[in-house]
């Protein structure tokens, strides 16, 4: 493969599925008389659909991998829209590098197989592209994205901040500024009231907009990133929705995250119950003893996750989770769903802590 | 199995394995002469090795997984007092979850071969025990845990906290309060002056504790941990640093942020080469286009890491980490390397932001 | 759980997708435009719908796993109905304990969750329940099959046979004893002349009625099973064919063999095109160095598999099959394809050699 | 990289490691103390020498994957020579392709790390290279290996025999014919009286030999291979030894092959115990249903495998089977053992089936 010019590189765009086009229903539910993943993958459709059918139940949905740059954006942007989710708890990547990216005009770029073996990747690195696997981006682009967080950054007061607060803030800027339509996670969740939380918010594009924005005030105040606010209100949100659902896709932080605000309300003095509904599309293997790959019945035994409606499917999530989703929607249970609204008791709770 | 009492599961403590017992040269050896993972150790064995030897180079330690309560940190704390490692980025899990819960004076516990199912998983939840894969926790005791690191926040200046400031203040406490003798990273880390990074500190015991902090405060100032500081200071260190090696343990958060800093110098308008060696133990797969199991190489696409001396390990981190740890310590490069020394610049450094 | 009686564990049957009723093109066609193993299905299901448009090409389907029990049989029968598949290289365990076990009235049924663990399996065994994952079979009912295996080895000349002779046997068996209607793959690949292989006859019921066989005729001449025969008339088979294309689900022994044939023909002085057309689906992963989970890139190497159009999908079988094989039966290229029908040439080949 | 001569591919052989090199006991010991793969792996060594220690259990190991081409085949002589086994069933292509071809004075080469993408494979093609992960064969060589085969047979009586049968044909080649002193499984179980069984032996290079073979009789009685006399072989061994234990290396036929045999001793009218102990070394993951990665447990269910002495252990084979068998060399159990030698059996045996 010769030095192809950067153009040829970047051509092919990564589409976002749209679960309104096909009806999964017939296929799941012949999957869910089979065996192995195809009734795993079943059994969490029909425990997601229960959650959305469940009027007690606030139901947060958890992101970790690439999932927006890999063509699964629609497919959130939809579930706010049709009120199937009430908090997302995310990797910054998913929302900051990928979904703001996006929603800034840019593109990510499907790879040649070729690429993914990475014997390529010196020359990716000449032409300032990046590589996810089978995907490509314009570092060039990515920096002007990192750059525009900046700028909201400079633009906020300089105190202390929640990721929920920044990440609203980043909707309120792409409502305000950004090029009409757009699909994005941010803005919808900005519009329909969706809090999103990022735990570790500075581990992504976000990351490099502050610390460029921290060195610009050269010493004057500036905007911080409590990630102690975001588990605080997290945890009041739990205990505000009391029965709570979680749909998670990957492990990671936002797993555990999402998992401890049960935990986080004991601590606090308030008893709550323990997640009602919880499902997992991951391929994390449980052997390592990891998170990521850890079995929702054992975070039973930490009182976190009860048992009776839990599945895990063991499926990489451009598969499985279109399918989910695709279930959920023609289903159309969430038709007689409200919303949950659960930014109303934040903005009271958040006034009341000084930084 | 009956309902057992508490104390009959908790009786038979995991035991942290001690490099400095078994001298893994000659296997390592053997190993690199042969094939797949057997040889891709041993390569990674060697790599760590050249790191140490390489007079410029400052070595990061990447830790995600349960593996201080697998029975690892003593390898840690031996990689410390060695002088083998400059800085650690962890998930918050194994610094405060388990590394600080032993340091005062806890233990994790084996858990019998029938506990892995899942099936008990109940019983142990009315008993107040949490379970990782094989291994158990009294729950009480981590409540004890949470406690004391409010405790430490408590005493701390009401204002926002890199989590090196915060875990600095938790090694200092362990060396003032701490009953000795203690194997401890925090501890360790303290004595020595390596400084320590969770970039998602809320996402462990001390977000329990933080939370109770600021619930005690009500409503008056209290102790934030800003994330972008973090970011920020790891920054610095590369800058200063320069020529840096990465050694992996699992991926997540800090595969990411440690890959990252590079990039953040050059938003910061500062050129710092790359990664100059980079190894990284994990079972994670690729092809799920997630961070944690992406290539090295992949990572160069970004111009984080050099491609040179890069090596991945496909294995469980019990298995893999203490043969190459034990590889390089009786080796014995390390006697002639003399500490990077980096919290020097992070104090002048820090000062000098006003949050 | 208590000791449940039998008919309480059989009760749920597993039921076999039928393919017809959904159409996937839609969603493999928006998949296809996606990242990671979406973009990767999709790619495998465009190359298994050129191998059916390609007039010069004869396709082998590689089954290994437990297929039959996982409710995917109906989808290898109707491949055979609609010449979507001229040869199939199997297990044993798909053809004998599984379609030809149920071919014979018989049923897989669903097992309850709490079964995957593994605790209650000394239970299952009291009952003569045999358990695969979250599968159950009725040990007795599998012993009915055994025995049919060896009336029919019985009614045999006592003499070397090819699997694929004795499979044909099997599929006339069932032609003429069989409770019809019956979906079965070895009686629809014997009523429509493809030939079946399973290079590891004995690994399965089939070794159970054969090692029956082989006792109930004290000393007398027996049937045996040449697996040497199978190697050949498979190589004849790609000889005959030249073109040929690959669908393998799983790897192990079909893999391989399959694969082989290229070679063998070199080795008998003809020289035939190497597989020019190669899709898998498996789990398994590339850094064992087993052949199961090696590239088909790995296989070119060996002058066994083009690159050009070859493509693995990483993923457990319910899942990718089902679409990958609806997508080719709804573009409908079949309709058009002719039966290649190469036990025609098998049969005047066998004849030729005295065993 | 340039299309290098031949040769400089084929520069750097793979070295067998040497378990009696380095003593694996006080890492063990330690690691039984731990959690995860480390205690997993721990139980399983506990568990093999439990097996050599146990006066009335005969020990059959079980290989699957590219293990002798990895550097693993001393490990499997020095267990022959140190009656830590009693029979051994294998994949083809460890015994043919990689044992008797290395017997034959050829190496395997450690393939260098760019080679592993796949990527050079086009060139390794064209310069006969044949490619295991990271590892080169010369395919000129193994031809010559396919060669002898076929000499082998064609100075067999042309008539069925069991593969143990061949494969002892081909000990006694090497014994003959062979360059001394060679390291050779087949060659050890030769002179050691332990049986080789290989239940798919047409599918490695014994195919191609065996498949020259028969065309060069052209129409002459041949040798075929009888895969049911392999199974009715193991299981009067099975008959004969009654108390076993298992010691798997990867899945696939072996490891179901191996565990049949109590089932077909009860077809027989036999009454034989389940495996007493059994441990496996593999990286197949149990939820694909396959049997490759299903539960020792599972086997339980079938009746095939007690739970008691059971141990799986998630790791690649070339790290942890060194360990195991370096432990129970150096633990020195088998200095008592007395060899079970049951060839005698067979040889009664064999004489009485009529082909």
């Amino acid at each position: 493969m010769e030095l192809k010019a950067k153009q040829q590189y970047l051509c092919q765009p990564v589409e976002h599925i749209d679960i309104t086009q096909f009806n999964a229903v017939p296929l799941i539910e012949a999957m869910g008389r089979m065996a192995y993943s195809a009734r795993d993958l079943a059994r969490a459709a029909e425990i997601f659909d229960r959650m959305i059918a469940d009027p007690d139940c606030g139901i947060i949905l958890c992101l970790a991998g690439s999932l927006v740059s890999a063509g699964l954006k629609k497919i959130f942007v939809e579930m706010i829209r049709s009120r199937m989710v009430d908090v997302i708890v995310s990797t910054g990547a998913n929302l900051l590098d990928q979904d703001f990216f996006e929603a800034l005009g840019f593109r990510h770029y499907q790879a040649d197989a070729a690429l993914k073996s990475g014997v390529h990747d010196a020359k990716l690195r000449e032409l300032r592209i990046d590589r996810i696997y089978d995907t490509l981006i314009d570092e060039e682009e990515l920096r002007v994205c990192d750059e525009t967080v900046r700028r909201i950054a400079d633009e906020l007061p300089p105190r202390p901040h929640s990721s929920r607060e920044f990440l609203a803030a980043m909707g309120a800027f792409l409502e305000r500024e950004g090029k009409k339509p757009v699909e994005s996670i941010l803005l919808e969740a900005y519009r329909h009231g969706v809090p999103l939380f990022c735990p570790a918010l500075s581990d992504c594009s976000a990351g490099f907009g502050l610390v460029a924005h921290r060195a610009g005030r050269q010493g004057a105040p500036v905007v911080t990133i409590d990630s102690v606010a975001d588990f605080d209100e997290l945890t009041q949100l739990k205990i505000h929705l009391r029965e709570t659902g979680l749909f998670m896709i990957g492990g990671g932080v936002p797993k555990n995250f999402a998992q401890d605000v049960v935990v986080a309300a004991d601590v606090l003095g308030v008893e709550v119950p323990m997640h009602k509904y919880a499902i997992q599309v991951t391929v994390a293997d449980v052997r390592d003893g990891g998170l990521s790959g850890s079995t929702l019945v054992e975070a039973s035994s930490w009182g976190k996750v009860n048992t009776t409606d839990e599945q895990m499917v063991f499926a990489e999530a451009t598969l499985a989770v279109p399918l989910i989703a695709a279930y959920a929607w023609h289903k159309g249970t969430w038709r007689d769903r409200s919303a949950r609204n659960p930014n109303r008791i934040l903005h009271d709770k958040t006034r009341s802590v000084k930084p």
